[in-house]
This record gives C-alpha cells, structure tokens and sequence, in this order.
C-alpha cells in the first residue's frame, strides 16, 4: 500500500500554481482541491456558495481574538462570517487530508502543519509571466492585470497573516518553492512529481 | 556541443548547500567553485588568503558609495579592503561564467544576474537538522550551534544587503529554493540534477 501523501499548493497570483497543482494531482493519480472545497464546505454549512467565496475574499484583521473565542466554548456562532468560513474550511481540509492530495490555497500549509505525511509547495514566477498568464489565460485586462496581480498577492498575504499569524512566502515555510516559468509548468509538474517519488523513499 | 549553465548556490548556514553544490557539480561533471575563488582571487591580486577571508566575514555596511567612485574613475585604490575583494571575487566569478560551473556564495547570483545561461538555486533547513548537521559536521560546540548559525545567517544577510542593495533569501529571487533535510542532501543533489536537464530543453 502506498505511502500516504498530501501535498498543499501555496502561489503567487498569475504564477500557474492552480493548473501545476491539478497536473501533479493527474500525475500522481491522487483527488485535486481547489475551489471544489469551498462547494463542499457550503453544502455542510448550508450557506450558499457565494457568500464564501466573497467572505475568503475579503478576509484582512487578525482572528486570535475570534479563535480564543471559540476555543474557550463562546460557539460557532460568536464568530463573524469570514471566520465561520475559514473554520468550515480548515474541517473540510482536515477531512480530505485523511486520504492522499493535493489541495491548492486555503491556507492548508497551515493547517496541516502537524500533519507528517505532507509535502509543502510555493509556486512563484515573475511579473511579466504573470501579467501575460493572467491576461491571456484568466481574461484580465492589459492594462490593469500588474496592479490586479500585485493586489490579489497581497490579500493572500493578508488573509494568511489574519488566520495563520504567519508570513506567507516566507522561503522556509515550504519544503520546496519554484519559478514555474523558469523551465515551463509541465516540466515544474515533473520535477515536483520526481521530488514526490523521493519524499516518498525518505 | 552542450548548452552553457552556470549554477548559483544560495544557502542557509548548516543547511549543506555547498556539500549539495559540490555533489551537483560532480553530477553534471562541471567545475565546483566555494572558497577556490578566493583562492584564485588572492593569487590573482597578491593579497595573502587570510586577509580574504576576514574581510569576507567582516563586511556589513553600504558599498553603493565605494562603487559609485570605482565606476567614476576613482580608482580601485580609493576602495576600503571589503570591497576590494569583493570586487575581485566579482572579476573572478564571472571569468569562471565563461563555462559551466557550479557557484557556492559570494553573492554570485547577483553578480551573475544579467547572465541568460544561470540558474540560481536557495538551499535552506529546518533549524533543528542546521543543528545537527553543525555539530557533527562543522564541529560546533552543541551549546553555542544554534547561536552561531543564527549569527552566520545574519551576516550573509547583511554581506548581501550590502553589496547587492537586494534582500537575500526572499523567495522570488530564486529559479528553485529547497529544504535540504527533506528529502536529504542525495535526493536533494537528484532533484535539482534533474530541474537543470529540464532547464537545458526549455
């Protein structure tokens, strides 16, 4: 049988991270999870798909105050909307986690930080890939995509700072990060496979 | 005939980047160059190896002053002896760039930064295994080890810092950063063996 292994997928905006994470998850054979569960995580909490995704959106003050709250008994129910969300969240993470995967955002480095069977990935590129990855594969417009991707990185440092306390992109806080520009996502796809390969012999 | 690739090691102190820098070489059987250079560099420039050494390690201040005169006609001679070797550390590097090499330190990633043929790697680790690989390797004493590792990263920091303007360590400034102690310093060695044959198809 093999060897359990779950893989989190943290990304610069517009570096290709979602599309590497989904051809590793092929490669590997293994579920692939990205916005799929936030669809989960509103079919449990019953909320409706797109009050999460604007609440992940917007997430940019501090939780210690919220999650102490929710440890100590205060309920579910004293936390705000963002915070409900990123709980759901983290449960629906946990729970896919018990299998081999590959799950993309979310702060799922985080919350599986206590998780042996985990590798860690930042995906990374530089800002005219980005640009041109973000204008010619997501749609957005030329003249705005810089300032769109610079303001999408920093929310997801925001949001990470907020639930984690920690730093997103911090080089140490991943057992491997790469330019996926650098030699092309499908050659990041097959090197990241081939350091799965040796995670796995470890 | 192969194609030219220079590689650039950026390492954490502890974290066996130069023994992965030195293991790559012998892999892709292309030269090795760590302290050679500043033995090359001594010979080249007639100062006494020692003194090369000291001013590496004791380099922590702003150099933009000091190489704005150089490149203003002042002269070499006009430069304090931190930068006198840094500048000659500089010659030598990019004479070895003329074919492929591997590069350990001595901010060669910068000094290399306009050339096409060059891949920068970061090599980093957990704290713990800087640790162990400092005591039983380096001969640290177990007491001072983490207080002496911390201080070396400082220091290549700072060196950095100072010579580059440039932030060392930051995730982007790398084709591909890695966790040494991971997978260990072999699998390591084969991982980016095999992100250079990607590299050399692209």
């Amino acid at each position: 049988m093999s060897k359990k292994c779950i893989i989190t997928i943290s990304r610069q905006y517009g570096s290709g991270g979602r599309i590497v994470g989904k051809k590793l998850a092929e490669l590997l054979k293994i579920p692939f999870y990205d916005k799929e569960i936030i669809t989960m995580a509103a079919k449990e909490s019953g909320y409706a798909e797109e009050t999460f995704e604007r609440a992940a959106d917007a997430a940019t003050h501090s939780l210690l105050y919220s999650l102490s709250m929710y440890g100590s008994g205060m309920g579910f129910s004293g936390l705000s909307l963002n915070d409900k969300v990123f709980l759901i969240q983290s449960e629906i993470i946990q729970k896919a986690a018990l299998n081999s995967c590959v799950i993309v955002g979310r702060c799922a480095d985080y919350v599986l930080r206590k998780e042996k069977n985990c590798i860690h990935f930042f995906i990374y590129s530089d800002i005219d890939s980005r640009v041109h990855r973000a204008t010619t594969e997501y749609g957005l417009a030329e003249e705005k995509a810089k300032e769109v991707i610079l303001k999408k990185d920093k929310r997801r440092a925001s949001y990470y700072a907020y639930y984690t306390g920690e730093k997103w992109g911090q080089i140490d806080r991943y057992d491997l990060a790469i330019n996926s520009d650098s030699i092309g996502v499908d050659e990041t796809v097959a090197v990241l496979g081939q350091y799965v390969q040796a995670w796995k012999k470890r």
